[in-house]
């Protein structure tokens, strides 16, 4: 079963967490961090992480998810504010089968925009700049 | 926008809220309703909706949202113990482009398995005696 395991905590997400890894950060707190994707599927498309160690929504302490949902909310309407998409999907991957390839739990939030296909997760990393710039707007609008 | 407007109290999942429309339900309590997807991604798909009336995750709450996603946690726990997916997609559309058809806040709960192509959504009505089935599992997991 793909669902259940053992959380590894040398997962890149983990190291993100202890400040191991970088990130491009657009807000934390003591129950969550978010940041970009650098494998974008659109522009904006930015992550949320609570802190406790968990590899899954099943996993995840129930206070935990709602506090950390309440921070997805937060943040969509940051990015709603910042880059004007006309939609947004929230997601969130449960095992390998179901697209999870980090196994720290996580929230993608992925801006849409009419007629423009969404890309393939992984597909290819962004430029760094371009994510700085997206990250700086979507800052703003939380501020 | 897409992701603003006017909550329109006709929409289907708000007619199956006041009980005028018929559902495969999975659980109700005073914050949401579950039920299985009529038009299923894969066996098993089902719905979590909030009562509160928002068009998306956007307009909800923050306390429904809190309350909704310990919901979809406790449902995705039931789904993976009824069918034993080898994973399991969480989702929540806002805005049509992003993939939203119903305009009253809900999470998809998506059992995915391994080398099995997820479907289109809205492809395809499913058999109802197979809904059923799968229903009964997911509910006995549940008790």
């Amino acid at each position: 079963m793909s669902l259940s395991g053992t959380y590894d905590d040398q997962n890149i997400f983990a190291k993100i967490l202890r400040g191991e890894a970088p990130a491009i950060t657009l807000f934390e707190d003591d129950i969550a961090i978010a940041f970009m994707d650098i494998f974008p599927q659109s522009p904006g498309h930015c992550l949320v992480l609570p802190r406790e160690q968990a590899r899954n929504l099943l996993d995840l302490s129930p206070p935990t998810a709602a506090a950390a949902i309440q921070r997805v909310q937060t943040l969509a309407k940051a990015v709603e504010t910042a880059l004007q998409p006309d939609g947004i999907v929230v997601t969130q991957f449960n095992g390998a089968p179901a697209g999870q390839t980090v196994f720290h739990i996580h929230f993608h939030i992925i801006p849409c925009w009419e007629n423009v296909p969404r890309g393939r997760h992984g597909a290819g990393q962004a430029d760094m700049g371009e994510l700085k710039t997206q990250a700086e707007k979507i800052r703003s609008a939380l501020a």
